[in-house]
């Protein structure tokens, strides 16, 4: 459309029908923003990796189902985080439509539609405790839906230090390390204590009274004494399954 | 006193010149007040350890000496926290008066006059950085002018865990560890990891930002996820000491 | 497995095989993962007395029971704690297998499955209010499986002084004393006036509008006017309870 | 002069030369404002005992003696809080003039200049420690300007039962009792234990780390199990003395 | 009971039995404690018009009865607070029993049962909203089933002047005034600026978002620029209903 | 009713039964409160257009019926926020009686009874999310009750600057903008940055962890660098209804 | 520049040399971000009135002095907050070379250099103590600057309902009031109770305790029974100015 | 050391003086700690291109001298941040004797001594404001000193789109790019819809009232609707630049 309107005033420059500071006045005017959008839509093209993530929690099934079936008709893929079984259902039903594979993870009711299969380099992910697990399997199915390999490994609390020394062949080979924990938050400082990789720690809502539904371990991480940690929002697993893909595809 | 009016009173039954009604009566109506003193004097007396301590911060320095006077006259030793330089030439020049030693420990602003020579038992002071260690010095003079033996260990960050697992040496014949920490606050979860003794942990305000003047640090030690460790208020060194103590002379 | 690793370099040493100097590197480069978690073992094993802990809260039952019977069968014991009735029933029905003792705490939600019988020393727990007897029980309970003897008064509230100073009785002869207390949290305080003894306090939920859930009790307690009082986290019986029995056990 | 306007109209309608409905609509368009603040002023006097009283932190040297001055001229008394010690200097050259008593209080910075000296009823005041003795000050000077005898107890800390249990003779027979408390903030709760008398409780400042600036002793206070006790702002003396005072008077 | 043991030691000392030093010992070792209750509990019929009174809110309804029964059989009355309509028709049957009236105020969910009629002096209760209607009624029947005459007047904003101004007629003639309001809590500040009475504030947790369930009215109550205001807990019209009702009793 | 008081005041006056002096008297002693209330209610009168707005949550829906039907009964209209269907369909029937349009927005839970249809000047209302549609609604329909055009723009996230210039055409033409936002709050400024109009930005409790129930876009709105932006209460969609039509009807 | 090469395309498609097509993709390519800027500095050109405001608080005097020298010289004014007296001076000699008017407010530190002297409409603005002046001075010369007429009202406590009932007058006709309080910031809602006028408010750091620098009376402001306030940072009397200046201008 | 202990043990060994099972036992207990650091030690030398920095704000002067002194004695570098001129003074003079460059950054107080001069890959920093320099300047620096090229980017508000376009071309080539803002903190958003390289965000303490020392701008970049942002703690460079150069070195 927008080139059909620059195209038209351009033609007419060229017949002679416009002269060139009319012609320049009315590019002036064309709608800046079309311009924009289409700048910012080829930009969006190139990153393609990664699409746009429906967050289900707080929107109705319909919305959701309406908005993933336009993804997955579009691009054949989509990622839908906090999501219910019975989403899950109706995404089922028009991914087998499309012939794509959809996987529920219920621990972190995440909905994998499609996405890619051929996963590259490595990412780890350690967590504290099984409560933590959740936010960990939503870190991991992100990441691997970007295209990251990945590999998890729980109950890794600070009280058992063996346990961390241990877990140490898992993050060993990985480009970047995603570190979840609850209550006091203070696995990435040790963990970041042993490695060079990049660290992205994520709090989660795990604890009681002065946990403060994960305050806690958030303001434990952005004080670690291990400098350059990422630290993400509390139980955003999926910013840091993100954040590593983008690190791990450098 | 008491004793005085008590005496009086039996005196007075026993040679019949007060009956019993009157003198249970004259007894109920003794002063409540007074006996509960005495009561409490007396029990004071048997406890003697831990005699009052000043805390000279937002005390004008006429007071303190005055009752650091009067403590030392009584009981030949005193401890004051958080004074400043020029209390401790007053200090020192009553002590010099009344022969006994007065040291001011500059870290930790803490004046020891008198106090027991004799330590027994073992405590041990960890503290995870340079900038905590006002507090431990808080904690071990506090421990140490009430009669326990105290090993301090500095510069025992989680980020190293050689240096935690070295200090291990320091801990293992302890019968109380007070560990110190400021900004995440994670050393007392990893230190508790390591020994089966009691844990006395002090966050510090040392950080900035989210670290909130100590405030991390010590919801963190209320969420470790090591269980029993037992929490002081933000920089509170001198009641570390006083607990470390108590358990040490069990 | 470690044991064979070492005992293989040092035969092929002694056999004359493998050279001093590269055993020594074989011996640097055996995991040191291994050793440590040997190391660390064998360190759970000298304490012992206080095995793992399962916090049923936000676990799935059937994780708890899987993980609860795991304990059973190795150690002839478990402490669960926050754990709903329909769990106690599955855990009861291994108990009986086993024939070992499972009782249900019904007010704090403990379930305790074997655990020392003979129990030594002695505790006090204090509760100022009925609304906090869900975490005196906790407390009580957990001291009790350590093998510690505890004895619990409650409805001590600091508006009648007289029930206070009744309890005196109870704690006279107790190592250490458990103080729980809601609302203005001021319990610890005044029974801290009263004794030499360590005091472990709990801040309570009980309360409304600016209780915080428990916070302004917290604070209370970090900030009482007697020294070295332990605090544990909001609700948190069960800390309470280890600290107690690790004085207790001194 | 609104007097004048009405008179006038009443003068018009009487002599006939206004009609009533237009008298009726003159007086309804008379500034209602005007009518209001004679009622108030009026109101105001009635209640005469407490003038207004001026808060000198945050206010220049200048505009206190202009305020103050005028209340002396007109009142032959001022009550000025936090005020510099330079304030007083100004004040008691006007009072000199005026031939009235000027006191400063250093404590608590408290200029009363007049007031009331035949002084009725009686008000206890109470305090922890001596940090808190400033806002005790602070209230027993207010009260006392405006009327009330008071009685100070300082020095009646929780941790210290028999010094409280002593104290009851001061607040038997009070009509009111001031309690004053920094850190923990128990004193009320224990006081309120133990008289029927109105309490009004004052949080200070006085503490550190968790203290919060006065935050937890006044939560506490707010949540007393006491019931029916007055909370006042942090450090608000003055507040507790004017209530107090009310109290007294009734 | 200890006046029997009194009055044995005094007998013995009488009749020679005992020597005066030895009395004196079992004097000193005489249980504190019960005089101590002795002496409280005599306090406690003093003021006997306040009888301890039952916060309904997280007990267990069979535990409910059994203290209300109690109070019912030893005083003939009742106060219950928080408490479920199903708590009533249990207290009411009781009451019948006892020939006691029991009535139950579904707003505030307060059960009185019994207490004065002679009700007398006079208390108003303002409150802004509807929505702070359970508040005032806790407040009003509080002061009512402890003697005190009480006028509610509702719907008081501080956005419609003319209402505030209308209901002085019913605070005028009251000894103190009970304030409750919610949202930006103004109302006291408001009322305080046209009466010289004392005034209870009750900040509740009537509004949503960055009134934080009654918070920012408590602060703002607590900041009120009318001076020597009493401020409750938030929601707590009981104990404004308690101290309205001391101060009316004076 | 006040007008006869005056009345008959002056007609005495006139008639010379009333000395002028006797009336001002009477005059200064008429009620201050009712010519207060005649005062504001023919205030209220003039500014008419924003009738008083029913806040249905925490409401019973009989009251809510009861108020709502006797605004339709005196204006013709009503605005009801935050209803339950159920509320609606209630309001229905009145409506119906009263041949007066009524609408349920179900996104918003508002219902609109007859109120403004000839709308003027024009209100842009621009929001975030999906999620942050219930509050634009609201304010959008808030607006239009009461007389202004608007226009909505939904899916406006700062991630994708295009989307906003784009929105630019529909607040390019509005006297007001009203900017809803959730998580990071930040749409207000970017916004601002492209428009010279009167900015009301809306803090929406969209979001998780540290957004705090909306505080988090709270402060980032208050704390915009873009200077004079009117901020809202969390969530308060018709507030910035009402605030939007005052500037849109200047 | 961008002209000048839109132009170049343009010309060359005139004179053949380049083809449509061609220049097409050249437009396509173009530095988006120039055409963006030229767009958004057209604009700004457009709402000319108020140009961007330098805060000078935490910059150094030095780059305050350029920034405002070259603001000066283009377009002959400078409004500058929060200023110390020395950036006066240095302003006031620049402002003499270019024969422009300086003042500077001291209460407020505001630098008002060139600005409208045409001052239109009329905005009112109302305090409610002393210590607010400044804040009030900041909102009042902004808006003067910008080119509204300003009137002040100072000392409208809400404990004083006369005197706001008095201001009445001033704001009468105004067309948009900006009121500031600090403390219970109850201010706002007074005033919006009798007027139907757009209301800015300001809460202010005065006070002590719990005003906690002002936040209290934000929280209160966002919480108004009065609908539709626009609030501001706590001491933003600038944005305040703007606000108004803007609603004053449409 | 460790490792003359283990020859000594295998040449035993070897020797047959010492029996395989003497020497398992041996080796078994030599200190774990030794083997832990000489493995973390030369774990560190791998990383080597990180090493440890003084953060020398709350460290005496004599102390960093010395501690920096030995790294440049060891490593020929050292980067001091947070430290006053007269750091820079004596560690210049150390520099200047071993021939190594020191630098001394003022807005940031960062001093350089040594460090990578071979700077390699490309990290952008942007902020906000000119405020917000020292935080940029001393992540830049930090990331240089670690060996990689940084282009910073200043005074791109979110109010000004155009500026942030315009800088579109410095991050295009970027590895990783570091956002600073301070108030609302909605730069690294508006970023990260444009850019799809890693974000690191960083807030500051700058702004006032509800920018609570940068945590407004912290939690708006938790919150930030552009998924995968690293957020550090508050004015916190040097994280920042340590992670960049991490990512940026892959």
């Amino acid at each position: 459309m927008d080139n059909r309107k620059i195209k038209a005033i351009l033609d007419s420059v060229k017949s002679g029908k416009t002269r060139v500071a009319e012609a320049m006045d009315q590019l002036k005017h064309l709608p800046y923003e079309d311009l924009g959008m289409a700048k910012v839509d080829h930009h969006r093209e190139l990153r393609h990796g990664i699409p746009e993530v429906i967050f289900a929690e707080g929107k109705e099934q319909e919305d959701i189902i309406r908005i993933a079936e336009a993804m997955i008709r579009n691009s054949g893929k989509a990622l839908i985080t906090r999501a219910a079984k019975s989403v899950f259902r109706d995404i089922n039903a028009i991914c087998r439509k499309h012939k794509i594979k959809a996987v529920y993870y219920e621990k972190s009711r995440v909905i994998m539609a499609g996405g890619s299969t051929d996963r590259k380099g490595r990412i780890a992910v350690l967590c504290a405790g099984t409560s933590d697990m959740p936010v960990a399997e939503e870190a991991a199915v992100t990441a691997e839906f970007l295209g990251s390999k990945v590999e998890t490994v729980t109950d890794v609390g600070v009280a058992g230090l063996h346990r961390i020394i241990h877990a140490g062949k898992a993050f060993r080979d990985a480009n970047a390390l995603i570190v979840i924990a609850g209550m006091e938050g203070a696995l990435p400082s040790v963990v970041g204590g042993m490695t060079d990789k990049p660290i992205i720690a994520v709090p989660t809502s795990v604890g009681y009274g002065t946990s403060f539904g994960g305050l806690t371990a958030l303001f434990a991480m952005l004080n670690s004494c291990v400098p350059g940690i990422a630290v993400m929002n509390i139980d955003n697993g999926f910013g840091a399954g993100v954040l590593a893909h983008k690190i791990n595809s450098i």
